[in-house]
This record gives structure tokens, C-alpha cells and sequence, in this order.
């Protein structure tokens, strides 16, 4: 998550939703990437937050030091933002996060598509 | 995301946990919940996370004010955290939270079944 330094805007906003929306096709290892702006409906939030879902930690070790990521953070992250909250997280067996993955949903659709 | 306070053990780790695994029974307005403490690959980073997923506003509000809710943070989490950080985001249309959810899965696994 992310608080904006007071100088960003709008137009800079748009512009880290376009080069998120961009990582995934660079960085294979992303399974989900979801992300988006806070909402208004509390008081106190942060402004922006990523969810990203991994199979293994090398696997999110390899988009943290990816090119397109690194040139992200340098490009639209650092020297914009006020205050980051970050943290890596194990979602429990009974829900993988292949279980929320584009991949884990389109090999279910694929099985219902060749049973069909 | 939560920081603990300097007094919180694994103890009281291990009842937040539980708690939260057990909210969804008793909230069904909660489409998806995952949660989990960080795992120690990074510095700085904050020390538990909630990623609760609902279909509208007001789901989000009957949750947060359900008594369920409100018991869990009377008990676990206020005088027991240093910090604090949220947000409340929209996921993109192409990835609607139900997507990811138990309900979601568990709608395509019928249709397999189904088929099969």
C-alpha cells in the first residue's frame, strides 16, 4: 500500500494503474496482480494498494528484481509516495493462490469447456 | 495490515488467527478472506494481514459492523497493535472478487461435475 507524497495527481495516479496493468505480461511468475485506488469509504487509508500472488518466494524475489519492475519503482514510486505498508504473506493450502490465479481459473473453465 | 504492540506473543498471534478463520462462518457477506502473518522476506514490513473480499459497499459495511466483527476487534486487536495501515479498492471488472472466491471455485467445480 502506498500514500501519495502531496505533489502526485491524477494524471500520475493513471499512469502507475497503466504500468501495473502492464507488469504481467512482462513478469511471467505474477499469477494475479490486482490493484486499484482506496475508495473513499474510510477515513485514515492509504491511497493505492497491490495485491500480487506467487507460487514460491523465488518466484516473487525474481518480480522484485525484474527490469520492468525495478524501472517501475524508480520511475513512478520512489520520491512519490509519503508512506509504504508492505507485507509478504502464505495464503493457507485450502486456498493456494493458484485458487485465485487467472491460470487456476482458465484450467477449471478448460475442463468445463472440454467436458462440454 | 497490522503492526503488534511489543507485548503480543505468538500466543495471541495464534488466537487472531483463529478468530479470523472463523469470522467468515458467521459473516456471509464475505465473499473471500485471506489472511496470514508476514513470512520474513523483507524488511520493515508490517506483521499480519487481512484481504477480505466483498460484492459491494454495503456488504463491506454489514461486515465491519457485524457483531462477529466488532467482538474480534474489541478483544484481539485494539490495545494489542502499533500500527495500522488499510484501504478499500475496487477490483478491475475483468477480475471481480467473485472470481477469486470459495463460491466462485466452487461454481465451476459444479459445472465439472456436472458435465462429468
Amino acid at each position: 500500500m502506498f500514500q501519495w507524497a502531496e505533489h502526485v495527481d491524477d494524471e500520475h495516479v493513471g499512469k502507475v494503474r497503466d504500468a501495473l496493468d502492464d507488469l504481467p505480461e512482462h513478469i511471467g511468475q505474477i499469477r494475479s496482480y490486482v490493484h486499484g485506488f482506496d475508495v473513499g469509504v474510510s477515513e485514515g487509508n492509504f491511497d493505492y494498494v497491490v495485491v500480487a500472488d506467487f507460487d514460491t518466494v523465488a518466484d516473487w524475489r525474481t518480480y522484485r528484481d525484474h527490469p520492468s519492475h525495478v524501472l517501475f519503482v524508480e520511475e513512478l514510486i520512489k520520491g512519490h509516495v509519503a508512506n509504504r505498508a508492505a507485507i509478504q504473506y502464505q495464503t493457507p493450502a485450502h486456498r493456494s493462490p493458484q485458487d485465485y490465479s487467472t491460470a487456476g481459473i482458465q484450467e477449471l473453465l478448460a475442463q468445463v469447456d472440454e467436458l462440454g
